[in-house]
């Protein structure tokens, strides 16, 4: 879609010209590119060819090449720099907020002696400042860099300010307007003080209904804030009111797409943001522990399928439709736990009541699960099953989708409770307990009515 | 977080001023309040309840209210409005993109009688080209809102531009330079024009390597064009190079948010985007279908197993290890192709070969699968059934985990080559393709193994 996204050709030809050894035309070449779809090459070049690249690129180019490297890419690639390379080659080209991603790559000991290395020794304190945080707190997110001006400053001399600052800060947006002890007192967009005269006075036109966060939001509420509101870039304040940076929209897109991703990870089973590409070893790590889960389940239920070994003999039809209800039951409480936990991450259902949900969720499940059994005891009559089984079978499987459903309802908002991640319930956790449960009550309603009726 | 979100006491406090019908104070409490939490609390209050809120607001604030408002929520208070008001009372006071969003909810021949009852022409003219696109491209997503200027104009004349515009156009960010055919030569950020001077003159400060998406470019593209690049608005031109609007990046997080849910419901076996509060009958649209498509599944399962039910005489114990089989099969396949399907999403695994993948997949799932067999069977032995039987389990178990792994491979590869959403491979649909087809191979196997060492 952009001017110059790297294609299959021109991939080839990049090869072509890194084993070619033509370092003047490889140059010329890469000019044309973007440091961001340089750094998608990387996944189809060897490291001594990446290696190669990085060092004919100019020194900035280099440097935002490296930073938009994905994750992976990019700890394999730093691991090649040694201490002082990575402060000296790396980190003093580059934002405080890019700098910190590129710091947490190490242990909180290596990224100080990678920060002692640093020139700027403001830059060396910001970043010091910065590693405190999380990395999904908003303190975490945020950037030192942002023009800060004084409540009496005119309009020209904010200009001033910006142009100081304008190879640090790249982006301006906003102007942050603060008192003598550094509180955030409101804000001025970037456009009003285009349309302003110069000698109006910041305070003139100050925007003090402003939307901050604190330095510990987490990066939910972060991203949730500026998605509701609309905001590009959002101040962090401290406790006092103090102003300490600034969160960028687009370190919030990137959060926003791997809260996504680590919800759809859950639902699959997957321990760890494991690709494709990934080793082996790290492969079957992040997709072990729920198998063994998934393990654990089926012992149980094996165990319990050996307590009905008697009614089994007695009606070994029974058998046909063990699968069914457990995966029906699987199913629809996937089902109920996945609205329930889109609605908790969308925020549509805090501080609402559980019951009015769970009665709605009876009658869905009521309604889903008669349509089923109807079906399938039609089904199983027409091709000539017994009566007793076909009931057997139809009622089991009605209990078990509405168990399931009010069970897939309940799991996500009680584990929302004791504040562990609700989309853990639309794994496989919930899909091998109703296996159990469900063949529960399939072998017990069928020692019901088949005992009954024969 | 915001200084101003609102608390369930504050709900509370606003609900009791409605109904004590005090227009006075209830005016002054929501003059406290941003539209966007006005909006939220429309979750919890009676429509007449909403309608007092809206009447009683400002003109502007009540119809960026409507904007916030939920899509359901949206839909349903729009529904209250006859066609010549939803021109006239709510449109008119808003951007292109947001005033599509509104018409997107009619038929376009409604949308059409409501465009005819707008005054401003020109207005008019944009919504009848916008309503072309379809919501989910760049067309679709983008605003003629924009600051357009011309080549050889000074920085002064592109303020007096902007001055003209600053009422229509909310967010600047960026200024698009355009030639005499009105096709997009160049952009200047806000900054830049900060920092120049009075004379200077837009083409010489363009910046001509500048990133465009054209109209029909699917969501997703400008989704991850503007994520790559970091942009908080790209410029939407058509086949000739002219320039047509603007996409900011608030709309392309919405979009963003609103694709990863479509996966996570996809997942989870969910047709439509329905949310708890949802009619019941609305929820359990949204469900039966893959509900059904379960069905089916269990149906061919059952007449798979009922094929058996001659070794299910001879071995009963069969019967305890078939949930197992099946379940282990689903849970591995889903994990695979979420894998894929991640993959596909984030653009890393494009054109790559299929082969090595597979491969690997083999590995890993031979890996895992040895795992989990070596368990099954120690577990087996120790709690005493028979060689054979635990056998017959194992090598049932790793066999269905590697077939599963594959097939979970290999869907989302084909899906996505046939244009088919890859997400569907997650879903229910594997699932039960992998229960089956796992049931298969362990008869076949307990055949093979039971009837060998008897």
């Amino acid at each position: 879609m952009s001017l110059q996204e790297i294609s299959q050709i021109e991939l080839g030809k990049l090869k072509e010209l890194i084993l070619s050894g033509q370092k003047d035309s490889l140059f010329a070449y890469l000019d044309d590119f973007r440091p961001e779809d340089i750094a998608e090459t990387f996944w189809d070049l060897e490291e001594e060819d990446q290696k190669e690249i990085i060092a004919i690129l100019e020194k900035e180019k280099a440097v935002n090449v490296i930073v938009s490297l994905d994750y992976e890419l990019q700890e394999k690639f730093l691991r090649t720099y040694d201490t002082e390379a990575i402060a000296t080659e790396i980190l003093e080209y580059l934002n405080t907020d890019d700098a910190v991603d590129i710091l947490n790559h190490f242990s909180s000991k290596k990224a100080e002696e990678i920060i002692n290395y640093l020139q700027d020794q403001e830059f060396a304190r910001n970043l010091m400042s910065l590693l405190h945080y999380d990395e999904n707190v908003a303190g975490g997110l945020m950037e030192k860099e942002l023009i800060k001006v004084r409540l009496d400053w005119t309009m020209s001399r904010c200009v001033e300010e910006i142009r100081k600052q304008a190879e640090i800060v790249e982006h301006v947006y906003t102007i942050y307007a603060v008192d003598d002890r550094d509180r955030l007192k409101g804000i001025v967009s970037l456009k009003q003080l285009v349309l302003q005269k110069e000698g109006v006075k910041v305070e003139d036109i100050l925007n003090e209904d402003f939307i901050y966060v604190s330095a510990y939001s987490s990066g939910e509420e972060v991203a949730s804030v500026m998605n509701k509101y609309d905001l590009v870039a959002v101040p962090v304040v401290d406790s006092l009111g103090r102003l300490m940076g600034r969160i960028t929209i687009d370190d919030v897109v990137d959060f926003i797409k791997e809260e996504a991703d680590r919800d759809f990870q859950l639902q699959a089973g997957l321990t760890e943001n494991v690709e494709s590409s990934d080793r082996i070893w790290i492969l079957s790590r992040a997709r072990l522990p729920w198998l063994l889960i998934g393990l654990t389940g089926g012992l149980a239920s094996s165990s319990l399928v050996q307590r009905f070994e008697g009614d089994l003999q007695i009606f070994p039809q029974l058998a046909f439709f063990m699968p069914v209800v457990a995966a029906m039951g699987g199913n629809a409480g996937v089902q109920s736990s996945a609205i329930i936990v889109q609605g908790l991450a969308n925020n549509t259902l805090k501080s609402k009541n559980i019951s009015p949900k769970l009665v709605k969720e009876f009658f869905v499940s009521l309604l889903n699960g008669a349509v089923c059994s109807i079906i399938m005891f039609a089904w199983n009559l027409f091709i000539g099953h017994t009566m007793e089984l076909s009931l057997t079978v139809s009622v089991a499987l009605i209990t078990v989708i509405i168990f399931a459903s009010i069970l897939g309802t309940l799991t996500p908002l009680l584990l929302e409770k004791f504040k562990i991640d609700p989309a853990l319930a639309t794994g496989p956790f919930i899909t091998t307990t109703n296996d159990v449960v469900g063949l529960g009550f399939y072998f017990l309603i069928g020692r019901l009515i088949l005992n009954h009726m024969i």
